[in-house]
């Protein structure tokens, strides 16, 4: 497997475009069309809050019954999330528009908001908006990558991804976008994340692959521990790559898995190190644990703890917030078998082993958490599980963003 | 009940003393005691953090099966949690010289810290502020006052409470202490809170009343979402004020747990109000709920939220957040149900209603969200079970103040 250049027109067979609709904001790109002429096999995992946004309950729908998706279709400039009936029917005019232009069934087309939730949309933008879009589909980077930019909403910028795979002797492709950065916390899934690939697979493999592949990747990160109401990943497969039809789970379908592990990870960190006001990545790498659950329940409990996250804001080894955080996390553990440290490009220092704290040069633990990308390391001494979760640091600038993020 | 002024020397026979004794700050009052001549009987709730510090295993032995307290003896300087059993050790000692300098045995001494975790700490200013408070001990109001400002770590003011009730036609009093402001969070109980009264009651029923009452007072409150190491609630009643021992749940006994619930939820609101970095308490009523503990779940959810905090900070009224939080909360409900509205002393207005987002005056709403004192009153219309939770901002100043909390 290797990394290339673009996103989601990178794959064979897939087009996208963008546009600067006026949804909410003026003169920022705030729409994207993602489109594929072969039909395609789809899969999606969504937010788990109760309060879901209309286009997620449109999207699951097809998703779980449809068999042929042609494109995507997003705004990042209102969520379409507590909008009633109204707002239902909005998604549906969206889609069936997409639909009547391209020439293909509305419920082959799937759609996806983010944004301010609670705030009614109105039809006329988002005509005009596919209208433009229409005419400008292509297949080239520049147009996924255009696509990525418009999904944007407070992240710093865009976020896409794409690798090249052999299955079986032919070269297959994927790639994706994604955006955050903040109520993100995804339980089930997270944010807005859409890929594409050209692998043939089936309908059940497809969806499998992605339902193992989220926990240990969207799932593991955190920016604020708000799960959204939008909170979106789907995948879809055209096939136009020509490999055999991946159905049962042999080689091709482990090659396929690995391919999409890959990008989910890496889409996920690019996700909480761009959260809302970061300044840098921060990870936690829980290993040596009893079992997986408690590994991931550990890891991610450093990373969401707000106190650990004003800690590597001010780059600060007050290492006791991170115990705490354990402490709490609801796994059960003996404190005193733990061995915790931090690491960076700059090196690591141990801080904590055998229940006491360490003497540690004080300068050297800030000049590593000083780093754009800081790891605490945890090993519990209690089995032979690991997980790996990401967040970011808690900042001023989180407060600034949300304090007036409507105005 | 009525409320009189004091804290913790209101009751009759409790005695308080305080010093700045320089265990980790100078020139600031960081260490307390409480003595009652007359033996109490106690019961307290702690932290559920699997991390636990020294004072909270010794204490929770006390409470438990020591019919006898004497004393409580705190500091606010470190926290004596992740010490290992040199922390121990410095509990016990601490304990220790308390109880021969008092004549009262070792465990009959409660202890406390607060502060830095993964610090170890040094006996010869714990023994130098404790050969001060001896001789210092008093029961006045100033005295108690003096142990409030003693505990208190990040939070900006010092707080106490004391009332007054009548059991049976003897007049009875309980005072309590709180202290903040960060890494709040309780489950099973919160931070430091002390409470004495001078009611006889059983030890048995004094475990029940705490018990009961915390669950819906310090369990109700979030500052950061950081369940601390520490968190300790006690309470120590001497018998002095001459009632009748309640040794059955008769109405003595729901007149004590009035006072109780009484001084528990009004301490719990000044912790709340005080959180870190604060500049207004953020009330969540839910009601009309299914279950109470969905109620809980929903309010605790609301106060919780990073998103709606910063919202309260920036006065914005972008309702969606908190019908998010609603959603992620764990409770089932259908969010087309909800009646949403913001309320202070400004005034209030309805925001959602029906599954639709309803027109308001943005002004208006600012002005609101701009007091003090801000409720979100969320009717779910699914039955008669109500809640309330308590929290407060999210600010500039709680990640500056987190952010090199050590230095």
């Amino acid at each position: 497997m290797k990394v290339i250049d673009g996103g989601v027109t990178a794959a064979k067979g897939f087009k996208a475009a963008s546009t600067a609709a006026g949804i909410k904001y003026k003169d920022r790109k705030d729409m994207l069309l993602i489109y594929s002429d072969s039909p395609c096999t789809s899969a999606g995992v969504f937010t788990s809050n109760v309060v879901k946004a209309a286009p997620v309950m449109w999207d699951k729908a097809i998703v779980d019954d449809i068999d042929a998706v042609h494109a995507i279709v997003g705004n990042s400039g209102i969520a379409n999330a507590c909008t009633g009936k109204e707002g239902e029917d909005i998604c549906k005019k969206t889609a069936g528009y997409v639909a009547s232009l391209l020439d293909i069934p509305e419920k082959s087309v799937l759609v996806a908001s983010t944004g301010v939730i609670g705030m009614q949309m109105n039809m006329d933008p988002i005509r005009k908006g596919i209208d433009k879009m229409i005419t400008e589909l292509d297949d080239t980077i520049e147009a996924g990558a255009g696509a990525a930019k418009a999904i944007m909403t407070t992240d710093t910028h865009s976020k896409e991804m794409a690798v090249q795979f052999d299955i079986s002797g032919t070269t297959c492709t994927m790639g994706a976008l994604a955006k955050g950065s903040g109520m993100i916390h995804p339980n089930m899934c997270t944010m807005l994340s859409f890929i594409t690939t050209d692998v043939a697979i089936s309908h059940d493999l497809l969806r499998k692959a992605l339902k193992k592949v989220v926990v240990d990747t969207f799932n593991m990160i955190s920016v604020d521990g708000d799960m959204s109401t939008n909170d979106s990943l789907m995948i879809i497969a055209n096939g136009e790559a020509g490999n055999k039809e991946i159905i049962t789970e042999d080689d091709d379908y482990k090659c396929f898995e690995d391919a999409l592990f890959t990008i989910c990870r890496e889409m996920a960190k690019k996700l909480a190190g761009d959260g809302e006001g970061a300044t840098a990545l921060f990870t936690a790498h829980v290993y040596n644990a009893q079992t997986k659950e408690d590994a991931r329940t550990l890891a991610k409990s450093v990373i969401c703890s707000s106190l650990t996250k004003a800690m590597i804001y001010g780059h600060d080894a007050n290492f006791g917030r991170i115990l705490c955080a354990l402490g709490y996390s609801g796994a059960d553990f003996d404190p005193n078998k733990i061995e915790l440290s931090i690491e960076s490009s700059k090196g690591s220092v141990l801080l904590y082993k055998n229940g006491d704290p360490l003497e540690f040069d004080e300068d050297y633990a800030t000049a590593i958490l000083s780093e754009k990308e800081v790891i605490a390391n945890v090993n519990m001494n209690a089995g032979t599980e690991e997980a790996t979760a990401w967040g970011c640091d808690l900042t001023y600038d989180y407060v600034k963003i949300n304090a007036d993020y409507r105005s």
